[in-house]
């Protein structure tokens, strides 16, 4: 029913240069879009979808046709399904971009020189934003929402699973696009299957792609830190751990526990470790085990939890640096919080650790030691998104240390310039 | 004299490896150095230069006597000589940098939520910077002691030509870093001239480079940035533009030009390009000509330009992408700032461009369409400069849009982290 033109492989390099080039093209003017005019597209995009909904069911049919085709696995059927109350999400998600404040112009510093320069620091767009994602089609829309309110463009490459939906939602943001009076070009859909697509946005279009972030599992992920040549907004995986220090409260820790594993699991934040001090292993570990256990959830552990908790199973090396995104919780006893850092030190991802304590030095200490993109204090690593810290949306969290970090909101996808003023002034 | 180990180039992964570890290791302990103790290290390096002055003038005579039998340049020799009034020159830019306010730990940006969170965005180290330089042994310094304030660790490669200078500047910065209880492994200098240690570098050495900083002319700016695999701050030219608008004052124009250009022709910030405005092409550009022929400046211009000033020499199409850093400007007449804003748009390096211009408006649509690292209105192109822009010190210019841009000063040698703080907080 959509007609997504398929390109020959030997063509795909010139396909994606091009795409490059016309990214680049469209992204001068959108750089200068006012806020107003970068609302009024989101809205009629919103509108679009409104109006586009059978369009967009139609197309995800043809996609769960073929999903079920090719013997999708019954989550990956789930993460492709689009409904009128997802796609209602997916609106609603627009929405609140569109109301998000516009960053671009923003003066983030300014000074005075003794010669009497002004010094402005002003928020400029990134440029050119690569988008990489598998099979959920939502992402066209947040990521495409979400780079056009930072002044950039952005080249996305949906997963084949969910290309006539992604074209579908796709069509909807151009019109967007187009009432608004903004280049079309600000917000295309690789239109081929082939991974070698994806090869060629690794390698930057020539210059012409600024920044790639992937969406999606850690195989995809890993690709893309591996062959890319641009920088990469991402991270691997989330191994996030709480401690419970020996200062904690224990009616505090035990649902802050609980909530950290098990509010959901398969999230970057949730907690996958749990480390208590050995110092209260007599009264915390186990009524905080026993609510685990409780919630239905597996706990993994040393021998020495294990005398304690004997409902627990052993837990091998492996566990320590393993991603569960699942009920599945490792659990040690450590030698305060300088053994909580040097266990996160040595198998953190570097994404989310949070401390329960009461002891202002102790969270200090770990605040200060641990590098990781976000550390908690009696708060659930669940926190660890960038609507809650109230970013209005994310593309994703990043734990590189290289200009974005933790949530990736609108304004981690600009960049800035120098303006300064003077009247006249020469350098001696 | 000095004992510069030998590698053999098979070693050379194995060593560079062993560097990488060696600086990652480092870097823990001085992210958590006070601002007293990276202060105490900048001082006692200042006193081990000190101290070592005949060292270092014996070791710069070898390097000098090696250069001499390898036939470098006039210029080369004398980018590789140190006399006792640079070596001071070094030792008081090093005290610069001490007194530099330490940015690590600086809490940039704080927020509640409702829900009560308190979120606050903190300055960290970025890690390991790599930096790799030509012949200029004061790189060692500079760039050593900047990336310490910034509390990184920082793996120095410098050019063949200078190794043993080079090396014994390195060894007072060791002495300095001992001598404050910090790791040696801060500041580590590769001990061996094969090239093959800087493809190691630009493949990042096993993820133990964050950044890398090449410090040199264009074959090595340009090598760094095409074989890189970690991010790169850098800038691959300075192709500055002043724009000369009708609604200019002559007499702020002519001096402001020639100072531009003719100051330091050498420098990234020197102008390259005058673009005058046609509309007052009568009144302002002989005078501005006439003013860069009496500093022995040349002029390549169009045919236009040249019938109104016929000292001027042809510009050929090369001109206006050619940056001269020598005593040579190229000359156009365009219309207005827009024809400013399309000549930089396509020629520009996106380093730096500066208007004349007492039209507000004027100067505000060059502001805003013009997307370069620094832009300045009625000041000099030469103001491209850490220094100048009160950083204090910089370990370079970037025209990238990621992280860093402009001068790159111990600011922009961070990174930062999330600290979340909450009374028991859960994720409904």
């Amino acid at each position: 029913m959509l007609n997504v033109p398929e390109a020959k492989s030997e063509d795909i390099t010139a396909l994606m240069a091009e795409i490059g080039r016309r990214a680049r093209a469209a992204s001068r003017p959108l750089a200068l879009a006012t806020a107003e005019r970068k609302h009024a597209a989101l809205v009629a995009m919103v509108e679009a979808i409104r109006r586009g909904e059978d369009a967009i069911l139609q197309a995800n049919a043809i996609d769960l046709a073929n999903g079920e085709e090719a013997g999708l696995s019954p989550a990956m059927m789930d993460r492709l399904k689009l409904t009128p109350d997802r796609i209602r999400a997916l609106s609603d998600g627009i929405r609140t971009i569109a109301e998000l404040r516009d960053p671009v112009g923003d003066v983030i510093a300014e000074w005075d020189r003794p010669n009497g320069l002004h010094i402005e620091r002003v928020r400029t767009p990134l440029g050119v934003i690569g988008v990489i994602y598998e099979s959920r089609p939502n992402v066209t829309a947040d990521a495409g929402a979400l780079c056009l309110m930072a002044g950039n463009a952005v080249i996305l490459r949906g997963g084949s699973d969910s290309i006539n939906s992604s074209s579908a939602i796709h069509a909807c943001l151009v019109q967007g696009l187009k009432a608004a009076g903004l280049p079309a070009d600000a917000i295309q859909l690789v239109p081929t299957t082939d991974r070698a697509a994806v090869g060629e946005m690794l390698k930057g279009l020539g210059g012409n792609v600024d920044v790639i972030v992937p969406r999606g599992g850690r195989s995809l992920v890993e690709r893309v830190q591996n062959e890319a040549r641009v920088p990469v907004f991402a991270h691997l995986e989330g191994i996030c751990h709480l401690y419970i220090d020996r200062s904690a409260k224990l009616d505090m820790a035990v649902p802050l526990a609980v909530n950290a594993k098990m509010r959901r699991t398969g999230i970057c934040g949730a907690a996958e470790t749990l480390l208590v001090d050995r110092a209260v292993a007599q009264t915390h570990l186990v009524p905080i085990l026993q609510a685990f256990a409780d919630a239905g959830c597996e706990v993994r552990a040393t021998d020495e939890v294990r005398a304690a908790f004997s409902a627990a199973v052993p837990a091998a090396e492996a566990d320590w640096s393993t991603e569960y995104l699942d009920a599945i919780i490792s659990v040690k006893l450590v030698d305060g919080v300088a053994g909580a850092i040097d266990h996160i030190d040595t198998y953190s991802s570097h994404h989310t650790e949070a401390i329960v304590a009461e002891d202002a030095a102790t969270v200090e200490r770990f605040f200060n030691e641990i590098d990781s993109a976000i550390l908690l204090h009696n708060a659930s690593t669940q926190f660890a998104d960038g609507g809650e810290f109230g970013m209005g949306a994310e593309i994703g969290i990043a734990t590189g240390r290289m200009h974005a970090r933790g949530p990736v909101g609108v304004e981690q996808l600009t960049s800035f310039k120098y303006r300064v003023r003077g009247n006249g002034q020469v350098r001696p």
